[in-house]
Parts: structure tokens; sequence; C-alpha cells
């Protein structure tokens, strides 16, 4: 079989070398004639496995002490419903910044549990751009402000963190967790779903500082109560063992090839390379505003919907898989995470430059 | 290496037949050149996968045309919350039948979402027994009425079905799913982690009676809302793909040796010796009525702490692994959930003899 790549939206890519351990012990993990999912959560072996995975995060993250590593169940969608049920108190309300799909299903999920302002900051014109991120004169009403900081959807990025004065910031970092350093202290609490840089789907991260831990209503799920999850190593039930254990292989892979400053110029390069290409066509269009080009989702459209079916049917035969756009937005996309190598994008240009060859 | 048994209460083993295939085809999946974990669960190739796996489930477990089946994440406790929010009604309030630790778990959890009532149907005495079933004069006041089969812990099971009259009858089979047939029909509700029969952890089966269905109330999470989940193929986010995968893998295999005629076949043999075995020692016993006992936890004590300790030390040193009883009951538990074969059950067995010889 020829090389494929896999430019799927989520689940995503994994390391070759994670999915090559994994499939090596599959059966018989740490010599003990057994498989990693077989063995009790609670057991030596697995609680070795959760200590020394949350030590290789922090390291990596650089995740200050006085914030919590939590590993739960759910997907993000879980926590667009977890987090008014931890954080919603005395304010009685959050405020949710809408930059594009996701951070507005965070809003719609959100106020089953609570009252919820919501402020667009993307505007879609010619350009899709990001309008305001200072919002330090209003924030410190609300209990937290929530923004979404990469639309899968739309490959919008918001690189600078918004400014919300002393207020609490939550991020749900779903598709951009771990693709760069960032400075976790401007953050209450980070969330993600595994399936695009950390993992398979059936794990979520949260990261939460200390003192935003322990004022969950009474109506909370255990499995979402932050404190509980806290004091129980994140094993109030039973975790989703093989989903963890695939993510401390990809935190140690990071560290291997040189930690989050290596990944963010491997991120920046392949992204650089293929918005290069795709400004110079003329065939191909990105409508993102250059500020706020997503160095993971990357979109473009050729104008013409046959062509852009064309598109997609041709380039899924040459094994350049899953480059359709999402539902909503129709269109290409090539999702780029860490795990995509820059062969892939370059693979993925030299398709892109036959194609308009053939059909211009 | 010498052959091991894995007799954890779960995660649990997995069919040897079912890993192996896992592992053959875990970064090449149907040829596509990618994993099973790396693709998107609304593709072509996934959709079909949990088309064929709901098929065969339904065929397995002969679930009437008017169940639905729900692939959900959040394990049990997930469940737990989920139940109430889905299922108060008018009548405001639930019956939980409490037999041990699990059933007893569940109503805790249920009470933080609405009014439980709670009656003690377990015995604990020299023996262990069940001492009714029948709540028929009662069960109407309630919107439903819950119940654990299998405690996992104290090895106590219950086989027949409580007479709840034409209330609505929930079931916690986490440890017992699959083990044998049974009349779907008598249950509003089926649920299960899948960490001992299904496949691994982080995946949650729920069989629901159509008519159950859309009446959640406001503040229930989507990924828990049963009408929601309905409507989106169990999708409504990223579904723990690679749990589904396994879980598919274990119905086939299921089918492949003959359905649950012979899955019950076996695991009343397995239970059985075992049982004869540990009623005709001098060391060994078993303290739950024999109505009660488990097909798939069989828990036993020497009566001696110390000895009770080397047993569990002695017995993982020669490959038997995971006997420890659970904490809060101490002595030794056997996991003989479908996927241990008889195999495991005479060697434990064997080494229980050589035990008593050398103690005794």
């Amino acid at each position: 079989m020829s090389k494929v790549f896999n430019f799927s939206a989520g689940p995503a890519m994994i390391f070759p070398e994670v999915l090559h351990k994994a499939q090596a012990e599959l059966t018989n993990w740490l010599g003990q004639g057994v498989s990693v999912m077989e063995v009790s959560h609670r057991g030596k072996y697995f609680m070795e496995l959760i200590t020394q995975a949350e030590k290789d995060l922090r390291e990596v993250y650089h995740i200050p002490d006085n914030y919590r590593v939590l590993f739960l169940q759910g997907g993000a969608r879980g926590q667009f419903a977890a987090l008014p049920m931890n954080l919603i108190g005395e304010k009685g309300k959050a405020l949710y910044l809408n930059s594009g799909h996701w951070s507005a299903t965070a809003a719609k999920e959100a106020r089953n549990f609570a009252e919820i302002d919501e402020i667009t900051i993307v505007e879609n014109g010619d350009h899709t751009r990001i309008t305001n991120l200072d919002f330090s004169d209003i924030a410190e009403q609300y209990d937290y402000v929530h923004y979404c900081p990469n639309e899968t959807i739309s490959g919008v990025e918001i690189f600078d963190v918004p400014n919300v004065g002393n207020a609490v910031l939550v991020a749900d970092m779903s598709s951009n967790v771990l693709s760069r350093e960032i400075d976790i202290s401007k953050f209450g609490v980070i969330y993600a779903g595994a399936q695009k840089n950390l993992g398979p789907a059936g794990i979520t991260l949260v990261i939460i500082r200390d003192d935003l831990i322990g004022h969950a209503r009474q109506a909370t799920p255990s499995i979402w109560n932050y404190a509980t999850q806290r004091d129980a190593d994140s094993m109030i039930n039973t975790p989703p063992t093989f989903a963890w254990y695939l993510c401390s292989l990809v935190f140690k892979h990071i560290q291997a090839i040189g930690g989050l400053k290596e990944i963010a110029k491997r991120n920046a390069v392949k992204a650089q390379t293929l918005y290069d290409y795709i400004d110079s066509s003329k065939l191909y269009r990105n409508v993102v505003d250059k500020e706020n080009r997503s160095t993971m989702n990357v979109t473009f459209v050729t104008g013409n919907l046959e062509l852009d079916a064309k598109f997609v049917a041709e380039s899924t035969a040459a094994g350049l898989q899953a480059l359709k756009g999402h539902k909503v937005l129709g269109g290409m996309r090539a999702s780029i995470y860490n795990a995509m190598p820059l062969e892939g994008v370059q693979a993925l240009i030299e398709f892109m430059k036959k194609f308009e060859a053939e059909n211009s």
C-alpha cells in the first residue's frame, strides 16, 4: 500500500511511534502477560502510569504547582455542562465569547444550567476575523469568561489571550492543546477532548487552578465534580484506562522529540508552508484573516462546489484522507495537528498543484 | 513466561481472540493504512461498524424492536446521575433496592437529583442472602425502581427479576450483562459499564424502552440526554471509538462461539466447579446463600487475615492475578466473567488445594 496521510479533524492522527508501541505491547503490558486494558486502574502498575503521565504533562506544558490535572470522561461537551455546575457561584452568571461553532455550542449547553451572557467576537465578511479580545471592563461581573482559542470548523485561531482583568478565564483547547507553549497562569481552567493532540477519543483533560475547585452545586454528577475527582486521583469511577495509557505515551513522545518548543516550530512551518502555497495559487482560497489563521486546521475552497467535491474525491483516492470540510461550512479542511509530519503537508501541496493544473 | 490467568474485577480480562485481532489491525484498519482510532466517527467505515455492532448485539441479546441501544460515556456512575435526570417525571420519586455496595452508591448519587426511597433487600448474617423481590404493591408510586442484579464486591447475584407490577424496572448490569439470556421486555432500562463483559473501560451500554425516552429535564447534559443521543446515533459528541470497536469484536466473538446459550453454559460450569470445591474444602469459605451466589464474582475467605494476605501474595506469584478482595470486604475474589476460560478456574483450584495442604 502506498503511503497515506490522514487529515481527519478528530479523531485524528496519532504519532506512529505511539501506535507502534501500543501495538507491540497490546497483549502483554510490562511483561505481565495481560493487556493494559485488562488490569485494575487501582493496581500498582497503572497507578505508576498515571503518576508518571501527570509528571510528564506538567513538565511538557509548564503547569504551575497551584493547578490540578484531571483526566475525565464525557469529552469537551461533557465539560460544557460541568463548567457551570462547578464554577457558577456568587455572581450567578458567566460570559461566553462566540468565535464560531464550538464556542457557541458551549454557550448553548451551559444555558441549561446557568444564566449565560454571550458576545460575538468574530466577523464573517470577505475575511473572517476576531474583532475584540478586551473584556476587562465587564469581566468581573461574571463567575467566569469562556472562549475557544481554536475553532476547528472555520480554522480560526485566537493567539492572544483575552484580557479579562482578574476574572476567571476558561478555555476549550480541544483542538490546540499542547500545540505550543502557553502561560497557564493566565487561565482558570483549560480543558480539552483528547482526540486531536492528546490521544484517542474518550478521555478529557482538565487543568484547573486550585482555588476554583470545591464550589460545585449539589446537583453535579460525581464524575464531573472537580473536588471529588481531585480527591480520587480522577478515579471516582473506572477511568478509560487504555485512552489514558495512550495519552501517557504521547506525553513521553513529545518529551523525546524536544518538547513544545520543537512541536511549536514544526507546527508553524507546516501551517506557513500550506498557507503560503494557498495564497500563491490561483485556484484555492482561505478566507481567514492572517492574524487568526489556525495552525491546526487549514480551511480552503475553490469557489466552485462541484470542483470542491472533485477535489475531495480525487485527494482521497490519492491517499490524502479526510480533507472534506465540516458539513456546516463545506469546502476543504486539512487538519494538521501535532502528529502530522511536514511530509504530509508537502504531499498535499503536490496534489493541490497537480489538481490546479488539471482543472484550470 | 508461564501462562497467567487474570481474575481482575474490572477492568477485566478480554477474550484473547478479540485482543489479537485488535493488535493485528491496530495500525491498519480495513486496509486503510490508519488505525481505527484515527478515523472520523462519522465516516463511512466507522458508521458501518456501529450499525453492525448494534445488529449483532440485538441478535445476541434478543433485544426487542421497541428498545433503543445507546453507547455512551461516563461509566455506570455517569448513569447513576443520568437516570433521575431522564426518568423522574410526574411521580417525582424513584425506589432503589439496596443489595450491597453498588446499588447503595447508585441511590446516593441519584439523591443529588431527585427524591429517592431506598429499601434494603440483603441480609448480612452468617450467610448473605436476598430477602425480598416483590414490590408490586408499592412500585407504581415511583417513576422507576432501580436494582443491581450482580453486586461485584460481595459476589451476590439476583437471578429472579424483581416484581414491580407495571412500574419501570431499571437494572445496573455492569457486571453480569451478556452473561446469560434474559427477558429484556421485563426491563425499562438496562445499563452497563463495559469493563467486565463488553470490552475496555470507557464506554457504557444503555438499552432503553422507546416510550421512556424524551422526558429528560432541561438541566440534563446533552451527552446523557437519551432523546438527544437516540437522534444522534449516540454521537452527539465524539464517541470513544476504540472502545466501541472492541465491543463490536466482542459481540462478533460471542456469536462465533455459539451465543449466550453457550456463554451461559460455560459460566455455570465455571462457577459451579469453583463453589463445589470451596464447599468441599476445610480452609475456604463462601458466605453467600446458594440461591444468590454470583456466577461472575466468587468471594471466599480463610477466616484468618494473615492467611488471606499470604494467599493473595502467593497466588499472584503463581500467575493467578488480582485475586485480592475489594478493600471494603477483604478476603479473596475470583472474577470469572465471560472471557475467563474453565482452564483458569481449574488452575485456581489446583493452587487453592496446594495452598490448603501447605497451610493446615
